[in-house]
């Protein structure tokens, strides 16, 4: 995955000796990815946006409207609005325009409609069986898209898919299994959905920070990390509006940071790293529960919020090795915001003022003071949404050649 | 600082609506920045590498010339060249255009003239007295400028300027000073060296990053971690092209990532912070020896090459810690490179078979297999050349608006 996370910006790069064809192409992309990401917007905002003259924005708009990737009507008449001539607002169109997003996760198997402008138009989920390869995810995941199939309209346009898979799982017997992820998934997915344009894929703690960077707690944040739990701890890192995505994709494995060179076994063969301690394993330790139940990290964290002194000790344990390593990663990348998401999210929610005392006591003053924590926003859908912004990216960037009907 | 370290493209971004002023801009500048980064260029080349054709290549390198930034000369004649007219060679005016380069280090201040190309035309530098704060470093740098300036021709071109600030000092006693930057430094510059254009400032451990992703061991390298010791230990970490600068330039502090909680105080007020483990007084505690003279450190490495077996032990010690930081940051960054640079060049020198064992004992197989390791090859000039980059920024977006003569 080597897409910038930058998508609010209208500007594409141009090389130095662009044609007249690649900057309308260019100009077009603008406008799309504009309405897609900040929804319905008048030609006239488009303008000052974008920089583009009042003719050109115009000229633009009835070619996406033509292309059917948006629509336009007049302005709903307000007392405020000045007089004269009612400016036309483009809208993305959502219902018509869309991707196909999947996540495999480490218990669940889901799989969406998106359209333009990042509404989920249609979600549908199953289990994922304890000790399921990645693999075998692809013929369950495309029925559940070929099921969906049955209620998109004859002319909607599917512009292409993207799958996003966590970077771990569970084995036959309920344990953690490390770097679930394969390189076959995107060739197997294509080959199971042959009407479908590529499917791409990625690491499911990159895509979900790209959705909260475009749509979520994280919009207009241009230095964030977003830790991602699950089985494990992932987190997908954004500098200078740009994902890193290391040199092959493999960036963001903070779960492997070693914190504690005394602490316990760690499944990727090391030991003491930070995934041991704030990992749903460490919580259920802590709170004397057994391992292996999907939902049972969850109820700890309930439990706890409800006053049970042994959950509320487990949660604070994890809060606090939560602190440790953001303060490490805060000295390391110094963001100006970090999100905890999936099942930290809940721990995060449930300790925030033990992971920001432990920052505090440990991370250098000047990265330390300006960080802000957040919960993320977007939930369980993250992911899918940033699968969906994967999909897009052909089509927002030469939209009048991107996608298939059906 | 907030430039990107992606020098070697030519494509620049271009607003949607690029004016054709913009466009000669933008071409003006790809052409200045090939040879710039590449060196003498024949205009056949050019018109190859940036995708533009033979007349505005041409045109462009006349302009470029008329402005006195590079010169035109037929290329020599050679057996495997072609029959046909010889292309002209553009290269850049090295010697009539320059930058000023400043390093504040530990124990040493620095200031160089840095012609176009990168060529070091001049370096002067005077001992930095332990306690002296980077402020009080101003005047004298300016009276090394100055003191150089008297050699410079009449008609040269001065771009700019930039200094490299290390993290780290030493304070009255010689004892390890933590963030010693100062905010104020570009101002202090600016007005003691009211002839020059603008001063930047940014961190020594970023401009040496840059210097050796632009003309060092990590030239054509998008992904890298450049670790710069000196009393304490910084990164700079290039990601997709692009310095990691962090919400307010202070990312890369990976020497106050906690590796070891049981560790020793640091100066940070953090405990087991890396650089208590791989830092300087750590070197020196294990050998043994005195801690605070400049040099001492070096000292042991040559001692540990000669035989010494008490160095010898101690260079390895620092080698293991240095592997296990180098182990969490391919984890977190998935970089293709890492690059020792400072002091710590001379520790993987003389322990890179102890830093390659730790690294593949902890890290992750999917980031470990593909880094490299490899020591920084600029050496003690890196800050310095990154620093005159810095410096060249403005000229290369615009370059025939931008300098002053002198």
């Amino acid at each position: 995955m080597s897409r910038s996370g930058r998508a609010a910006e209208p500007a594409l790069p141009a090389a130095p000796g662009a044609s007249q064809e690649e900057i309308r192409r260019q100009n077009l992309g603008a406008v799309l990815r504009y309405v897609h990401v900040h929804g319905p917007t008048s030609r006239a905002e488009l303008t000052g946006r974008l920089g583009l003259n009042r003719s050109t924005i115009g000229a633009l708009a009835l070619d996406l409207t033509t292309a059917g990737l948006v629509t336009e009507e007049a302005e709903a008449p307000t007392a405020a609005r000045r007089a004269g001539r009612p400016s036309l607002v483009v809208s993305p169109r959502s219902a018509g325009v869309y991707a196909h997003a999947l996540s495999i996760e480490a218990d669940l198997l889901r799989a969406a409609r998106i359209g333009l402008g990042g509404r989920i138009l249609d979600l549908r989920e199953i289990r994922r069986p304890p000790g399921m390869p990645v693999l075998d995810a692809v013929v369950p995941l495309a029925a559940l898209l070929r099921d969906m199939h049955r209620s998109v309209p004859g002319d909607a346009l599917l512009v292409g898919g993207a799958a996003a898979v966590a970077d771990t799982s569970r084995d036959g017997a309920g344990r953690i299994r490390i770097g679930a992820a394969d390189e076959k998934l995107a060739d197997a997915l294509r080959a199971e959905l042959p009407a479908g344009p590529g499917f791409v894929t990625g690491d499911l703690a990159d895509i979900a920070a790209l959705a909260e960077h475009l749509r979520g707690v994280a919009a207009g944040v241009n230095d964030l990390v977003y830790l991602h739990g699950d089985l494990g701890v992932s987190a997908g890192i954004i500098t200078g509006g740009r994902l890193v995505t290391g040199h092959r994709g493999h960036s963001g494995k903070v779960g492997h940071m070693v914190v504690n060179p005394d602490g316990l076994p760690c499944g990727c063969g090391s030991r003491g790293c930070w995934e041991t301690e704030i990992g749903e394993a460490a919580l259920l330790r802590h709170a004397g529960r057994a391992a292996g139940e999907p939902g049972a990290a969850s109820e700890v964290v309930r439990a706890a919020v409800g006053g049970d002194p042994t959950a509320g000790s487990a949660v604070r344990e994890v809060a606090d090795w939560l602190g440790f390593g953001v303060a490490n990663l805060v000295n390391v990348v110094n963001p100006d915001l970090v999100v905890f998401g999936g099942s930290l999210r809940e721990v995060y929610a449930a300790g925030a003022g033990v992971v920001r005392r432990r920052l505090d006591g440990i991370a250098l003053p000047a990265s330390r003071e300006h960080v802000q924590l957040r919960a993320a926003t977007l939930g369980r859908d993250a992911a899918l949404i940033g699968a969906a912004e994967l999909a897009f990216d052909q089509l927002l960037a030469d939209p009048l050649n991107a996608g298939v009907a059906g």
